[in-house]
């Protein structure tokens, strides 16, 4: 049974702490596999140009690297929001086990808010999830983001008047 | 409206037969912007060692780079077979207009098969698709590698008795 560990959720969240630092929306996850973090990623959508560079995605070829393999038997990934249709479709793909997430997304979360998709039955891998995990640090700082952006937006307004 | 171009599955079909070649799932994917493609992919899962290898992926992050932005706006993809959650997912995030897909895939497909994600009015973008074009070229290849597949595995299983 898969315990989820907090001390990758701070993990994740470290790497979400890079992403809010360069200006992109703050999401960061990791892969762990026997205990050890062998993804890292966070979202660099902006600054690479591309709009596949999410924080799951960089974190499981980062792993994929790792092990010298695209099946990540064994690997557990934490990421501090609910995975997007991209995401958890690479989540299967890949063959993940376990996934602990920090807080929902609403928008546009598929596995629990639009979407269930890590538990379809139809699917060649389903995949074990656990939510909630340093939930309020995982979603403040997706909060604080937007705040300064609203906030800088209204700063240029108000310069061009 | 969107008006799918045999010319541009074409280019799909040549990818796929790229990745018949050297032993991959045949799937091919172009991305065309303005009558250019900008973008060209083919499934390299196991020459990568990367579950997010898929066509569609090479052939959006090519186009990405192409347009320096991940917004891929005013761009048509054209898939051999028909998207699976992930790279549905990747479709939605570099907000594609319109996909154009050969066959169906009833094990993984999200456009059509085992979900309609890129018709989700509850998503910030919606994609306008096609499918049936050439769909017997892109499904007459996927069966030549399964079959050849089967062959190799009996051929060795035949030999190790």
């Amino acid at each position: 049974m898969f315990q989820a560990d907090v001390q990758y959720m701070k993990a994740a969240l470290v790497e979400a702490q890079k992403a809010f630092l360069i200006d992109e929306v703050p999401i960061g996850a990791v892969v762990v596999h026997n205990g050890d973090i062998i993804g890292r990623g966070h979202n660099l959508r902006e600054h690479l140009n591309d709009g596949v560079a999410h924080a799951e995605i960089m974190a499981i070829e980062e792993a994929c690297g790792a092990l010298n393999s695209w099946r990540l038997v064994d690997c557990d990934l934490y990421v501090t929001i609910e995975p997007c249709l991209m995401c958890s479709g690479a989540i299967i793909n890949s063959r993940i086990d376990n996934v602990c997430f920090g807080a929902r997304d609403p928008k546009a979360g598929a596995v629990k808010s639009l979407y269930t998709v890590l538990e379809d039955s139809r699917l060649n891998h389903r995949v074990n999830v656990i939510e909630g995990l340093l939930s309020d640090q995982c979603s403040q700082i997706m909060k604080a983001f937007f705040r300064a952006a609203r906030q800088k937006r209204k700063n240029i307004s108000g310069n061009s008047k």
